[in-house]
């Protein structure tokens, strides 16, 4: 076995789930992934945990989708049952093809969403953690070779966590009690919100790996300006592209796309909260130096900011503070490495992707 | 898709488990058995069933089993609790190579197997069937090439239950209610029992599928002569060739075998319960028409007997009889297509493997 996977299944068993003696681990992956999920299900063993492996099938899952009835979809008890008795459930991600689901009506995918929302609300107080193993259907959607997209995967997991949480803690200390963030690159963004009493998060891998973020909500109301996401969005499967948003009083009052501007209409049209950002994270992980239409990944990636439109995380929102709701919560991206900047409260922060304890 | 995939499926939804609306289904499999859990999937989705499907991995569990501590094996509550939830349970089995837990201390297993046995309870209350994928492993195990496998396994399985129903109870009928049975294959085999009170098993593809056997268990007492095998015995995944053995007050005195005798003896000194038998059972699928060197399709092998040493079922043991008690249960093979006659209170219901009811 490439050593490079056993790296990555003690990343994830010892540093994101700190599995040890007596841990119910629920292990989710594919076929695809079996590589890792055997790393991983040998560390849990010596580790003593007790360890309980699912392989999905994107094809059972697709066969069995098309033919129930919309109004026959209900709750998976034996899944809600599994996830209770567990500890820590660990999450790996693996495609042969990443469109298997295209012919899957998208009525029936939300149904059993909705319908599975209790055992997402589980999975939510466990230690989790969602994880990549690098699969040919995710190299070809990254327009990759599988090998050089294993490099890649590999090079953003397997390095040292601790290291990372620090580094990321001195923009932590910057953001932390500050109030108006500033951010501009080149002649097409320039948006001002405000984060006051908001809860700055340090993403050093633990629910997802690669981490490599910090992020938090903007205040819904805040957000005053235009942004232009030269990177491509993805929604529902279709490619958005160079998504422009001008806000004014943190709503969504412009928009426009080069591609598929129709899908971005109609997800602005969700909900009231699917016009407001819910999110505002800085990506720090420059081993994710190219765009893969994985958002696991992008959002990290070095020298980019994004926003997302919609749910805002409970977590990243002060207790006397508005949350900002809604079905949706879609990331889109901007490239920070040239001509741009990062203010807060008026202190340059970041410019040209580079960070002030960076100089 | 190979169309005898989707028969096979629904042989295994419709009349083995009888899948309905609302039933919570729980599918496993293994990624070799990937078309047919699809197929079962469809099924389950158009008969408005809820599923719960685990592709497992015996490279996963091969790692998991070698790196757990024999003392840290306990019970998996995950597991427990997703089984307690269902109504059905379907198990395909199909191997890439069948040899995969070759390299795992038995006495691992054996403590795993002692530790989920609450699991394996829970399972027998409900509607379960066992069948099996025509995979490359199990191809290569029956010295077949994948494609001839795949002819065997389907036309197995694919047929009208109902008729196999209605033929293999007159068997039953010749057999319920009855006393000594008598047993004479060639000059090597000559060997009688009772079966005064016990009941009488009609195996018509419910819980295998392959089914095809009528069964039932003798008085363990009342066991005398002596058999030869003349089929391969696999104990612990090791071939004993040529058993015989020679009963005396239900109780093997003799035994000697052609290859690999020290395991059968280690067999036999189990427990009491394994040198006694706790099955007879009666092959009556003629589509198994050859040896594969797995059990779930050679005990349905037309024109042959098999007798199990170990534990009885309780479904085979009428209720005022003493039922044979053994951490064991191993089924042999005795030919009957030549030479050979089974008679029952004196009456010969078979000659050299035709029934009375069929002449």
């Amino acid at each position: 076995m490439d050593p490079r996977i056993r790296e990555h299944a003690e990343v994830v068993v010892d540093h994101s789930t700190r599995v040890e003696a007596g841990d119910n681990v629920v292990i989710n992956g594919s076929p695809q992934a079996e590589d890792l999920v055997v790393a991983i299900a040998e560390l849990c063993g010596e580790r003593g945990a007790v360890i309980d492996t699912a392989l999905g099938s994107d094809r059972v899952q697709r066969a069995y989708s098309r033919a129930i009835d919309e109004d026959d979809v209900t709750l998976n008890e034996m899944a809600r049952a599994r996830y209770e008795q567990a500890d820590v459930l660990i999450n790996v991600r693996a495609n042969r093809n990443v469109n298997e689901a295209s012919d899957v009506p998208p009525a029936k995918t939300a149904a059993m969403g909705r319908a599975n929302k209790p055992i997402q609300d589980i999975v939510m107080d466990k230690r989790w953690n969602a994880t990549q193993f690098p699969a040919p259907g995710d190299a070809q959607n990254a327009e990759m070779s599988t090998e050089a997209y294993a490099d890649f995967v590999f090079s953003a997991v397997n390095k040292d966590w601790d290291a990372v949480r620090e580094h990321q803690d001195q923009l932590v200390e910057l953001l932390d009690g500050a109030d108006e963030v500033h951010v501009v690159s080149g002649e097409t963004t320039d948006v001002t919100m405000s984060i006051a009493g908001n809860v700055v998060q340090n993403d050093y891998g633990e629910h997802n790996m690669p981490g490599g973020e910090v992020f938090t909500a903007p205040v819904p109301d805040s957000v005053e300006g235009e942004v232009l996401f030269d990177k491509p969005v993805m929604v529902q499967g279709r490619e958005v592209l160079d998504v422009r948003l001008v806000f004014e009083d943190g709503e969504v009052v412009e928009h426009e796309a080069a591609k598929n501007e129709e899908v971005l209409t109609s997800l602005l049209e969700t909900d009231d909260g699917a016009r407001r950002l819910g999110e505002l994270g800085i990506g720090m992980n420059r081993d994710i130096d190219r765009f893969t239409y994985n958002m696991l990944f992008d959002e990290k990636m070095g020298d980019t900011v994004h926003m997302a439109i919609g749910m805002a995380y409970g977590d990243t929102v002060g207790e006397d503070n508005e949350r900002n709701d809604s079905a949706v919560h879609t990331d889109m991206i901007v490239d920070m490495s040239e001509d741009s900047f990062i203010e807060v409260d008026g202190e340059r922060i970041q410019e040209d992707g580079t960070f002030v304890f960076e100089e």
